[in-house]
């Protein structure tokens, strides 16, 4: 494939064609994004572990980037829920093994994302995200929001509570020397009341009351931010500081400086130590980002490059990376609603960077007096759609090697950490799929009377030949399966011995590769052996291809036939003419 | 599936039925066996870097143990070239690095492969032996032939050439304080020109000389036995141990002890060591042992039991470890000896192993004067059929994908170690297979003209219809390409906005997983939302059954049909009287 301009840097073919109705679209949904960005952005860097300043910095430069480079129009990048919470672990187990500095570590964690994004995209390797199954994925998910939720306990009862996993909640839960604090709880269930009930019913409210619909919305939209202004107020006026509540503190002003995070005495051991859950995390955000934009082009039939989301989003990690933030991706509830406002290009992270930017140099210190249990409150309301605890039931239902490789990944992400669960998952999910194909459906097949249909002998009414096994194998042949079906057939042959002629259908056949080439040889050999014919029925077009550049057909002890039926007509004119041979 | 004692004790059902004419077959190949089986079991002791007398060991109790649970009438088990080399190539390394007793650790060795071995038999896993691609193993086992070539060097060059992998034999080769010695060298080349030209052409001058062809078969078999015979008298008329010529010298008459090895002040450390090339070399041991013996048992229309094999040879090994030999399996020149002087039941193993105990209680002092050079002759030979270089061409030309395994195979196993090379083939053919499999061919499809047949438009000359397409996918749905069918459906759509409706044809979808579920309905929901209807046509019955269990069905925006021209049928109908719904 070549590539053009367009291709690498997509700015080119919107930048061509901006108008002003499109700036106005683009300003408008920048303005409503940013609304529900402040307050995460904050809330997202505590969760990362890291200081609040440093989520408005993630969300500056590095969406700057990925609207220079990224494919998707409506995509909103900046801090996600999943990548803090991955980053947060990853990082934290690193530090307590080599005693690196956290912030540096985080940085470090989010530039080798995005080097390792940006590889892959220009080695055009986006398929490899296709490794992790839907199960796995969402088992993993489900148990990361339960993470999530429980790793922000200590910001909302003002405790000290650790929750890398279920097993230290527990110890840590047993440990805690008092009850919560009840001035930060209160705080906190507080603000987790006012968030969700602004979420779930704020908007019929406002509908009911006579506002418009469009108004409506926007308010909605803007709750959050009000209901944290608020709160801002209240601990001014109450004194919460005073009283023990966790705040914000001082959040330094400006925009963050260019620089390479210092990596202290051993960097290549650091990398090294980074380098698995990097990967990880690189490829959980890629599903993540690649499917949020998906779904939005999907409904305008505008077309993502899962190759260019690899660079945008490497390069947004990059630049994360260099201004001291951590890991960035797609965040799955602002693209709603970027997409909502009708964010037409991506010029509108552009312009959502710059509001973040009016903010960082002028209201950081309105921040001061924000109770930490209300951004926790924010991020346990917003955990709520990560969870998804009925496709539990809907996979056990569908298939059970699928509901496995879930569990699993369920359980040990929340028994163990959230890199291992990952990594677990992907590998039993691989496993399995080659367990299960390595096993495929051969049926025999005899023809349904008065047709040239043949069917499964055992679900179907159907006509056989003496003599005669006609086996349909479901499945493309590779090396998984080639010794499955040696046995098989051998199998078959043992207790059939009065079979002369064998034909294989190969309708179902997709692939033959060289294990199985090698088996269908042996399996000719021996058949021979037996003084049994070998024929093929129904050979696909691309398979035939390939079968003709290795010698099985010229050993082959039968024929190859167009279709089944020719072959079966052919073995009854053999048998009522034996001068005529096959 | 319900276990009788036949199963797992087959000489309950061949020992019934045994007669006079049984035994006199099964004695006569034991005998003839053995006389291959006395020089090999020496030579194959060599090379796992044993004392020779273990190699008699490997050939008694381990044969007995086989012969009672093992379910093929003619494989000889026993010491085997490739084992050899594995277990002298996995117990160098872990001596070198624990200083553990090379003696004990090839004994602990055999003793946990036969313990993988029968556990993985119990537990019936036989099929992952099939992860193991046969390029890989063609690869590998051409690399280890090598190997097991250049390990001889040694012994019939009278120089110290150490030959673990090719960097090794060449830094050896360079440091030689010497050339060869030349006594040594001399009387090798002599062994290996006497063994090469009798296996070549003695019988056909027999033949040609007037003997009758049993005569000449048995004279031809015996023929390596006799050239060591004929060395043993040179070696000792000539006194070559006193010209510097290394013979095998005192080798302990009397049978094998059953004794636990002594592992040292570690042996956790040692099992942990050992437990990587175990499984490996369990693996392989298995797959060279059952396809021998499934060819053995084709050519007689009987059935190996996988899983009986397994447990057969697990306990084989369990005994050569007990008895302070090395790893042993099933031989594939023996067993093509054993099956030619028509063995019947594995009794004949019992025979070959009683010849073998009365040798190494009587004739070990013979042995004292038989050069090592020759016994190193003896396996250059038998290397010669585990060299297949033809197939690396073959393979080239029938899949590029399988070729880089077998040569990533091939060259790892050769510039690092053997272990390492069967590790790199077996990730790297699953790898591949996953990325062959996560791009399916997927092809438009249109109508022959005046045929209910649809093929690939790109192929074919067929008819369209205006607004409806037609797609076939030639694979199984699953993980690995579920999202890449999501992003060739968005593409399609993007460059067709005329298409309202989108038929998926399944003839070739054996499967669906959750994660292809999971794609079909965001495929389903993206494409609503484009106002475009999904119909799915000839979807197989098994795929049916499941997609019923799951909501997909009743979110289709389309419908199913059975076939795919009656979809089309309906698509024309609903075009030509728009007032009928779909």
């Amino acid at each position: 494939m070549r590539h053009t301009l367009k291709d690498w840097l997509p700015i080119v073919q919107w930048g061509s064609r901006y108008d002003r109705s499109t700036l106005v679209a683009d300003l408008t949904a920048a303005a409503i994004v940013t609304l529900l960005l402040i307050p995460q952005s904050l809330a997202l860097a505590l969760l990362a572990g890291m200081p609040a300043q440093t989520g408005l910095y993630a969300s500056m430069l590095p969406i700057v980037v990925y609207a220079l480079l990224g494919s998707s129009h409506q995509l909103a990048t900046g801090p996600t829920a999943l990548r803090s919470i991955m980053s947060a672990s990853a990082v934290g187990a690193v530090v307590a093994s080599t005693g690196a500095d956290f912030l540096a570590t985080s940085a470090l964690l989010a530039l080798m994302c995005g080097v390792i994004m940006l590889a892959m995209g220009l080695l055009r390797l986006g398929f490899v995200a296709s490794f992790l199954s839907h199960p796995v994925l969402t088992g993993f998910i489900s148990a990361a929001g339960l993470l999530i939720a429980a790793s922000q306990l200590k910001y909302f009862l003002g405790i000290p509570i650790k929750a890398g996993n279920v097993p230290e909640l527990l110890g840590s839960l047993q440990a805690l020397p008092a009850g919560p604090h009840m001035p930060t709880a209160l705080t906190g269930l507080a603000g987790l009341a006012l968030l969700y009930a602004s979420r779930r019913w704020l908007k019929s409210l406002l509908l009911s009351a006579g506002l418009g619909q469009g108004v409506a919305d926007l308010l909605h939209k803007a709750a959050p931010l009000f209901i944290l202004i608020g709160f801002i107020a209240l601990s001014w006026a109450m004194d919460l500081g005073g009283r023990g509540v966790a705040v914000v503190g001082k959040v330094p002003s400006g925009l963050p400086s260019l620089s390479l995070p210092s990596w202290g005495d051993a960097p290549l051991q650091l990398v090294q130590a980074l380098l698995v859950p990097t990967i990880l995390i690189s490829l959980v955000g890629f599903i993540e980002s690649v499917s949020v934009s998906q779904s939005m082009a999907a409904k305008r039939r505008e077309r993502i490059d899962p190759d260019a989301e690899l660079r945008g989003l490497g390069a947004a990690n990059i630049a994360a990376g260099l201004t001291g933030a951590f890991s960035v991706g797609g965040s799955f509830s602002r693209s709603v609603v970027s997409s909502d406002a009708d964010a037409r290009t991506p010029a509108f992270g552009i312009f959502t960077a710059a509001i973040l930017a009016i903010t960082a140099l002028f209201f950081t210190p309105a921040l001061f007096h924000l109770p930490q249990a209300v951004l926790a409150a924010t991020i346990m309301v917003a955990v709520h759609s990560l969870l998804d605890f009925g496709s539990f039931a809907r996979t056990w239902r569908y298939s059970r090697i699928d509901f496995i490789a879930m569990a699993l990944t369920f359980v040990v992400t929340l028994m163990v950490d959230i890199v291992s669960g990952l990594a677990t998952g992907a590998v039993v999910s691989i496993v399995l799929h080659l367990w299960r194909s390595s096993r495929p459906h051969i049926a025999e097949v005899g023809r349904v009377p008065g047709t040239e249909h043949y069917r499964n002998i055992l679900r179907h009414e159907v006509h056989t030949m003496p003599g005669v096994m006609g086996l349909r194998v479901d499945e493309s042949l590779y090396f998984a399966n080639a010794r499955y079906l040696e046995d098989h057939v051998s199998a078959q042959m043992a207790s059939h011995p009065d079979v002369t002629d064998l034909v294989l259908q190969c309708t179902a056949v997709n692939d033959i590769d060289a294990s199985a080439l090698e088996s269908l040889k042996t399996i000719n050999a021996r058949l021979r052996d037996a003084a049994v014919r070998l024929h093929l029925s129904e050979v696909k077009g691309p398979v035939m291809d390939r079968l003709k550049r290795s010698d099985l057909l010229d050993q082959l002890s039968g024929q190859v036939f167009l279709t089944h039926h020719q072959a079966m007509t052919a073995m009854e004119q053999a048998r009522s003419d034996p001068a005529a041979a096959i």
